[in-house]
């Protein structure tokens, strides 16, 4: 199929997690909002539900861009394209509230510098803006930008109660949490074809081929090939973990993502594994641990050594230590 | 003496430092360029010469604005106000290749966020105007901001000549630099009164009683006391260091900056002397160390244990490893 060459597709996701407190009678569930209220949702942020999974502990829709997991008490949206996921924020709270979920207590809005910014909608047609509008909500959120900001960058929103009430260490003990993210670019063509319906006709065998089962094997895939191409997919595991990858795979804007929320003390492997499988000239990783994760303390020291051991040219690294988060963000480009 | 409500001041200073590659002949000095060409310079940046020091390693200037230093071959320029430094970029280029100086090896520009943005002039409006102005001279030169951008930040433009070319390693081995800084605010008004020449009227009083002579006790001071109030001192010691202090005063917008290339292993015991000092209720610390710095490996460690051990809330930190400097950037407030 012979790329049009006007044609344009952003995969650099808008990442929106969010957090509730416990409700008051540690019963309720963000799971027994209905499916016609997540479609309802969904249409304030221009896509739909496209597919889904479950086990006892997480709900997973792969969407028409990008993915969606609810769980008793996170919501976690990751929208692609030119949807506007911060345009459902304010109804999906009011929904939340009916379902007893009336405080926040973490917020994470994040996303990478867009190829083209211009093409998007309010309030996402810049960090500024988007920053504007989560303010008017969270008074006390604050707004990073980890990399060059003339050159590559990803950039972060936080809000944390126990940081606006200013508090160390919560009453309530926060459940070990940490996510990490691979952020690739300039995929390997070859690689990218599987991604294509030429290729394949059905998401399984692209996924099996890829290599995308073998990642963290324990996981149960929920898997989805575009027509003429493109592919998403969500795993879940017994834990209740999980992990979701998307891939835009036109030479001219190729793009993959890979998430997950899986509990490692050491992420070395993974990251190699997923670099392995897509093969891109670029990437950048972050990943967040909250001081009851097994990454909290380690996670410095394991990317350095990945660093030194990898035929990669680290361009950037920066930690943050935020009061409940630590925060590793780290670019690389091909030696 | 009673504050006009409309008269502010902006302490917040300008920072530029030039590194260039040592001169094909080995000889040439920075030193060498003339009185007259330093103050012609100066009138670009709206600012002139108040005070001058000097030893075999380095010569120190105290401005109307801030200070500058200059050695063989580094250019410090610190200017506050609504100075426009930038504006002598280019000029300052052009002498520096008349006395032998043709390449750029390292540049830093930096400083704090503005209190009042609105009151500075191009290309200092912001630092979207800072990083265009910059970028046309450095196409390679990164930007960033560390802090939280909606609240308070510190921003950095850098440019290396080992990144832009791709070495990590150059053949010529870097000269050890580490700068530390410490921007204050919020400062103890009866502190502050030392600085006002209701108080004292010789500088050297103000130094003394303060106890700025006893935070590096082997520096050479050069001091200045302002009409009707602020302070500015340069100090330079044997080994070619220099530490420069500038104090706004008024209560309504108090601000002190320290700074400092001294070679320390462990720069807790200066930074609790500095606070020590001026009492302030918020600031926010960064510490430069290239590889061949004494600083490079520990200051993470060092930082962290001062955290831990004083009586202020460090309510963010962030380390940046750059290919040839690691960077730390604190932020503390009043527990």
């Amino acid at each position: 199929m012979p790329e049009d060459n006007s044609y344009f597709f952003e995969g650099v996701e808008k990442l929106l997690e969010i957090w509730f407190s416990e409700s008051a009678n540690n019963i309720d569930d963000l799971r027994t909002i209905p499916r016609e209220e997540w479609e309802g949702l969904l249409r304030h942020v221009n896509c739909e539900i496209i597919s889904f999974s479950r086990n006892t502990l997480i709900d997973a829709y792969v969407l028409s861009e990008s993915s969606m997991f609810v769980s008793k008490r996170r919501l976690i949206l990751k929208t692609c394209g030119t949807t506007t996921p911060l345009q459902c924020l304010e109804p999906f709270l009011k929904i939340a509230k009916q379902y007893g979920f009336t405080e926040i207590c973490d917020l994470f809005y994040s996303r990478k510098n867009f190829t083209k910014p211009e093409v998007q909608l309010s309030p996402h047609r810049g960090f500024c803006e988007e920053v504007t509008y989560l303010d008017s909500i969270f008074p006390e959120g604050r707004s990073y930008c980890l990399g060059s900001i003339n050159q590559e960058c990803w950039y972060l929103y936080t809000f944390s109660k126990s940081e606006a009430i200013n508090i160390k260490e919560g009453p309530e003990k926060a459940d070990p949490d940490q996510t990490i993210e691979i952020l690739m670019q300039n995929l390997d063509p070859n690689k990218m074809t599987i991604f294509t319906k030429d290729k394949f006709s059905e998401a399984h065998e692209a996924t099996s081929n890829s290599g995308i089962d073998q990642i963290l094997p324990d996981m149960d895939i929920d898997d989805f090939l575009f027509e003429p191409c493109g592919y998403s997919m969500n795993g879940i595991n017994k834990k209740g973990e999980y992990m979701t990858i998307h891939i835009t795979p036109e030479k001219k804007f190729s793009y993959v993502s890979f998430e997950s929320n899986v509990a490692l003390d050491n992420y070395t492997n993974l990251i190699n594994k997923v670099i392995k499988t897509f093969q891109p000239a670029k990437f950048i990783v972050s990943i967040f641990a909250n001081k009851s994760s097994l990454a909290y303390e380690t996670m410095k020291d394991l990317e350095i050594e990945y660093s030194k051991t990898s035929s990669w040219n680290r361009t950037n690294m920066q930690c943050c230590n935020f009061p409940s988060y630590n925060l590793l963000f780290a670019q690389y480009s091909l030696k």
